[in-house]
């Protein structure tokens, strides 16, 4: 039975002390859920306070689902709500979830994504960030223009001539919350009613995205130039996401006569478009640049996306995307409620990061880090793996390469046996739509962005020993 | 003709320095849209240069739509790239649409949006926000739960159960870039292919948003209670948006009575969910609060939504979401591929901000500051207003509220006299999805937070003075 005491100088009537008494008893679990509450009779006996005040609190508990009724029986506390907690506790069941979602952590990981952020200038930022706060000052506050700050899409088109020898005007930029939020930008501006199509294999993100909200979905194989657009013509696709700077995962380049072949494709029919995702052409190490997708079109039916993600680090979600006239447009006459989602000072100090120089800077400095790992990485494998037991395919551009093995052993045996050494690897068909789409050799996807040069030598040498009695 | 030195110290060959060279004419507009380039063979003998070196710098040229060649005619600049310069003019439909679109300012604004930052204590934030970058530094650059951080989703937690009385373990708050972007990430969640109803009159963003990327959609009328359960009944609604605590724009706060007919709603059948959006619910004046939806509700099915919007500043691109264990199962087993869109640096800054008790002192300064306003505005109507010209509706909570005039004249003559003193108001019609829906009086949406106390007295005697003549 409860033994609570009144608090008549608290000013609180009676009913509603009562009433917090049993939603804290039940909360912090003294009174489990399932569990019969005293009668009302009975509880106002006990208490010596009036029926009429036990049950004003028993019906505003009810109200609020702390508690329910069952005909003739009388009170029970509602169930789970112990977990519910204001600070202590997690949910059962979501915490579960958590715990099984986590992330299992390996000693050695050759995974795709994450950045080496320990590369990043966190200094410069801090600095430039502090100079935002003093010299800005009560401006961080106004709200901002539904594309992003103009300081910054200032500072990304610069960017983009100088880097990417992209000519384009600041008005055509939008800046937002990472990819997957520029991506349902595009859907909501070109329709859910669209056919969208992606490579096969590719992003499972972005194809998981399209699925889940778009009509209809296609899956578009590659050979070696990129996405077939042989194939691409046998779907009704309306839209494509395409890869061409350094395809993802196979890490070719797309030559230029398939950018042709592809724009052609766009222009056959009024609102086809692509997106172009340059997600990580900072990276290119060997070879000339072609031209982008969006630089070659001249009928404005290339969106082109970009990260800041992959460069900088993941908690800094700032992606932009170029629209062509005319969808810009269309957004400022259709989509400009929808505020921008980047915080206006995250924006500026990121204008000032690049037009200060720094990212320039920083770019050249992690593209030679990189490359040196990459390097080490591919002499290491050659040294430790048998002679002619692999064959390196995409290494000349963006963050990850792939293994292509001469066994016939399975991607999961090879991946399994990394894993035993605690060592992180990914296989090709896991980046299929369905694993089956892909029936070669086993073939390892190999990142090198989170593994420090010291480590390489070592996870090379491990890896070359449980993988040899499947060579 | 092209006039132009060759740099033979360059080390770009000849080809590459004529595309560069036109290119910049087009760019810079000296060679407009549509002119004809000369012919291949007559450039080449004036600049006493190969044919093979113009020609490649022709295909270049074309390949990235600078130029297009007609059969038989030769090669044409392409139109509208002058205005593409990296960082000068602007692109022009772009500009012109931008032109209009801008938002005409007014000397004294009774608009809905908005907030005055002028009342945020920015110096405790810019203190804050450095302290923030010396004790976490390089902490900043890691990535963030799909949620959020657990800092800021603690101190939510702890915020609404000391605010709200809503008892919510942080392992169900979700953080996002705004509530356009959780409102994306419910549907996400939910399904495109649901009904989702709004109010109606209500947010047209809201409803614009539903509109453009859910299968259908429906506006449910309302009463003085808010949403009308008997229309919504009538209707194949699925998830039903609703803002329960201070009705948008009405003003009205929903009965008890009503709300548990809502919920009742949504228990008939599974799968039926509410979103109930507390945009401005620190503000109430006067009353008692009545529970949320969400802590009534004792089946899991009302999704919880709220901003900072509008108690911090608009360029704080923070809002979060509650969402009941079921569907924060699923957010977490289907899309926890969504990376949070709101950077962690803010996230840590606010959490702080919040758990060191400065929001709450923020909140109920401004309160004070809104509220000393609105009595300031009432008294003003009511003394520079002719007795019994209008009757004022919802102004207990929130930060609008409405006049309904007694008067046969239209919205528009109001709201037009009104401009032409240079005084910004909008008609309530404007919120109904379609103007005709409303036929009542002409009623006028009065909000407050961007017009300071000085400007009041002023503002009310010019309006009474260009009103007199409707009333």
């Amino acid at each position: 039975m409860f033994t609570m005491i009144f608090d008549s100088g608290s000013g609180k009537p009676m009913y509603r002390q009562l009433y917090e008494y049993i939603k804290n008893e039940i909360i912090v679990g003294n009174l489990k859920g399932g569990e019969k509450l005293p009668s009302k009779r009975t509880l106002a006996s006990h208490l010596k306070i009036s029926t009429v005040t036990v049950e004003t609190a028993y019906e505003q508990l009810a109200a609020e689902g702390y508690i329910y009724s069952l005909p003739k029986k009388g009170f029970y506390a509602e169930k789970g709500l112990e977990s519910k907690t204001g600070s202590t506790a997690l949910g059962n069941s979501v915490s579960e979830i958590h715990e099984n979602s986590a992330k299992k952590s390996f000693s050695y990981d050759f995974g795709t994504s994450g950045v080496d952020t320990g590369c990043f200038p966190f200094s410069t930022w801090a600095k430039l960030m502090r100079t935002v706060i003093s010299e800005e000052n009560e401006k961080l506050l106004q709200s901002v223009d539904s594309r992003g700050s103009a300081e910054l899409r200032k500072a990304v088109a610069e960017h983009l001539y100088s880097f990417r020898g992209i000519s384009i005007s600041p008005e055509n930029i939008i800046i937002g919350a990472g990819t997957e939020y520029l991506t349902s930008l595009i859907m909501l501006l070109l329709g859910h009613d669209k056919c969208y199509a992606v490579e096969n294999p590719g992003y499972k993100r972005t194809y998981r995205l399209f699925k889940r909200s778009a009509g209809r979905t296609a899956a578009i194989p590659q050979d070696l130039s990129g996405i077939s657009v042989k194939q691409l013509r046998q779907t009704d696709a309306d839209v494509v996401h395409t890869t061409p700077s350094h395809n993802f995962p196979l890490g070719s380049v797309m030559p230029i006569s398939r950018r042709k072949e592809l724009l052609d494709w766009t222009y056959e029919k009024n609102d086809r478009y692509i997106i172009e995702d340059e997600y990580d052409s900072e990276f290119r190490f060997t070879g000339s640049p072609i031209p982008s997708l969006f630089s070659l079109d001249s009928h404005g039916r290339v969106i082109y996306i970009n990260t800041f993600t992959k460069t900088l680090a993941p908690s800094m979600r700032i992606s932009y995307m170029i629209l062509p006239d005319r969808l810009m447009e269309k957004f400022r006459r259709e989509l400009d409620f929808c505020s921008n989602t980047v915080p206006l000072f995250e924006q500026l100090t990121l204008a000032r990061f690049i037009s200060e120089g720094f990212f320039e800077r920083h770019i050249n400095r992690i593209k030679k880090i990189y490359k040196s790992r990459r390097d080490l990485l591919i002499s290491s494998l050659k040294q430790y793996m048998p002679d002619g037991s692999f064959e390196i395919k995409g290494e000349n551009s963006g963050l990850h390469f792939l293994m292509k093995m001469n066994s016939s052993a399975s991607e999961e045996q090879f991946i399994d046996a990394a894993a035993k050494k605690d060592i992180r690897v990914r296989g090709l068909s896991e980046y299929y739509q369905n694993s089956s789409d892909y029936s070669g050799n086993a073939c390892i996807v190999i990142g090198y962005t989170q593994l420090p040069s010291e480590d390489i030598a070592k996870a090379v040498s491990l890896l070359a020993d449980t993988w040899r009695q499947l060579l």
